[in-house]
């Protein structure tokens, strides 16, 4: 690989600058995404065309100097290919046509097989494998088995959880029933991609942070663990990243992952300070900054990059995905900051 | 006070039973306060008639073994009187017909005057205490700087706090002196309501918890402070509650406050055993157990008695409002598990 800054840095090894990507830097707020994705009709066509998912993979990278891609995909295709009928409508967001309700519904979900039912994954991944070169690494995703859960017992986003909730509190079984389908077929998804060639996982807790701290270790924590020690064999690193789980920073460290993602409310300092030298951690410039001006953005970048302090096991990226309204130059001054960046001698960090 | 163990808990002293509120005790799910409102016309209405306010305050106390009464009205009164023109929809949340853009109009914002514009709030108090007659707390509230701020700039809810966090990050200056002009008229409003009789003082940070460590210290808990400051001659507890502040818990235990509230993320073990006995705690039960059945609101409501254990300082209340679908014998159960509680000998709590 010839930059392997972020393989590196999430093995805490150490890098001449910090490395960085962006969640979702193949999104709306590049233009010739846009583009794309019109050609492609809607979201889900283009994720579910191989090149046209290939092609927005790259985009970013022709842009900005960043230290590896992402496939582009969804968090939901799992689900979607048990038979659930997603559908992505902008500014709806996911919907399901067939909601998950009962035992009965959640004992005859199928398994889905990765290389048929979710072979466009591993399609768009080969191809992106091809176009790299093994220039920059590539990361391959899945949702966590908790929020795959919700959005599929919900049916769709914004609906204050209370179904899943209900399943979680008064039906234990049916959930934990679930769940278990669910890490089974993400685990057989997160291998499939790894032999079509992604050099880390990443999985996407979007949601355990609306949960009790023991609802959090049975329903998130403890089904992502199980994940982990499921692709155990396959030298693969992992980053696992619950939104708004901060408060349980120690437990996520011990999970067998190799990297921690972190939304923006904690700081790298006290995260730092939590898990020691366990896991590298991802993040976690907040994306509202990414509205303001480039001194603003300078400014807020570096707080970031002093939060960490010196040390390796540091690769920035924001607390969540960047946002449609981003002006794309305003990502660029990111970067630019990152690359420029001359730790500064604070004696009381590091 | 005849029942007093709301005011003894929080001050850590010791009481027969565990006392409990709910946020939102007269709210939606109440048959009767249904009916009220509909003879109020609407919500804004409801807050602004003192004899309809104070009604709607005393019906949960009728119907359930309650510790304190929460005189009914809204976070929002203060940017109402500021002339911001609130309307408040059922489906739609709060909306301002002018919203706070720019300096200029954060330098005309006017410090409304407690006895007038906001009299009726005064008035609804007085009310209340005749009836109440010592026979049970009220508590008086207000949103926090914070919270206010972030309605009054977004203009409604749902917005996803991208104008605020522009102010905060993008113009400090402006920020802080808008931050600045509530927390002062936050001090008048609630010294007004001391003086009209409130028993204790709740300040609601709804919106503390989408922030940065520094950003949250700030723009949130440095503007509480400096309200709990302001109260300080006078003798009335308060309750500080910042919804996914749990993060912060040590920080915001050195505010100054009596109490600190918690929502359902934390448990009351943990936060107890990282605050110490600085303060007491109320929370946190997850308002959607409110949802299940009666055995699973049981089994989750003798969870959070046995999380506090043994010893004084805790308040039980939900870990955010109640919602509009609960069914009311629901909370029945509820109340009833705490007066029917007996600790369990879990040699591993204190």
């Amino acid at each position: 690989m010839r930059n392997d800054r972020f393989l590196r840095a999430l093995r805490r090894q150490p890098v001449d600058r910090t490395p960085v990507w962006i969640m979702r830097q193949a999104g709306r707020y590049l233009p010739e995404y846009r583009a794309t994705r019109q050609r492609a009709g809607n979201f889900l066509n283009l994720c579910k065309t191989p090149e046209l998912a290939c092609e927005v993979t790259l985009q970013p990278l022709a842009r900005y100097a960043l230290d590896a891609a992402i496939v582009f995909s969804d968090i939901l295709t799992i689900p979607d290919a048990m038979g659930l009928g997603l559908s992505l409508e902008e500014g709806v967001g996911p919907r399901f046509e067939h909601p998950v309700r009962s035992r009965r519904e959640i004992e005859q979900l199928p398994l889905p097989d990765s290389e048929t039912e979710l072979g466009y994954v591993m399609d768009a991944i080969r191809l992106i494998k091809g176009e790299l070169d093994d220039r920059l690494p590539l990361i391959g995703f899945s949702g966590s088995p908790w929020t795959l859960a919700s959005y599929m017992v919900e049916g769709r986003s914004g609906s204050d959880f209370k179904l899943i909730k209900q399943l979680a509190y008064g039906a234990p079984d049916d959930c934990s029933l679930l769940l278990k389908k669910l890490s089974a077929a993400i685990i057989e998804y997160l291998k499939a991609q790894i032999a079509a060639g992604v050099d880390a996982i990443m999985l996407f807790d979007t949601w355990g942070g609306i949960l009790t701290t023991p609802a959090y270790e049975t329903c998130s924590l403890g089904p992502m663990t199980e994940i982990i020690r499921g692709l155990g064999d396959h030298e693969v690193p992992i980053i696992l990243f619950t939104k708004g789980g901060a408060l349980w920073l120690e437990k996520i460290a011990t999970s067998g992952c190799q990297g921690v993602g972190l939304d923006w409310t904690v700081s790298l300092e006290e995260a730092r300070h939590r898990v020691g030298d366990k896991v590298a951690l991802q993040g976690n410039l907040d994306p509202a900054v990414l509205l303001t001006d480039p001194k603003t953005i300078q400014r807020e970048v570096r707080r970031v990059l002093d939060d960490f302090g010196s040390g390796s096991g540091h690769i920035f990226n924001l607390g969540h995905g960047i946002t449609p309204d981003v002006p794309p130059e305003h990502l660029g001054v990111l970067i630019d900051t990152i690359g420029d960046y001359q730790p500064s001698p604070a004696p009381s960090r590091g």
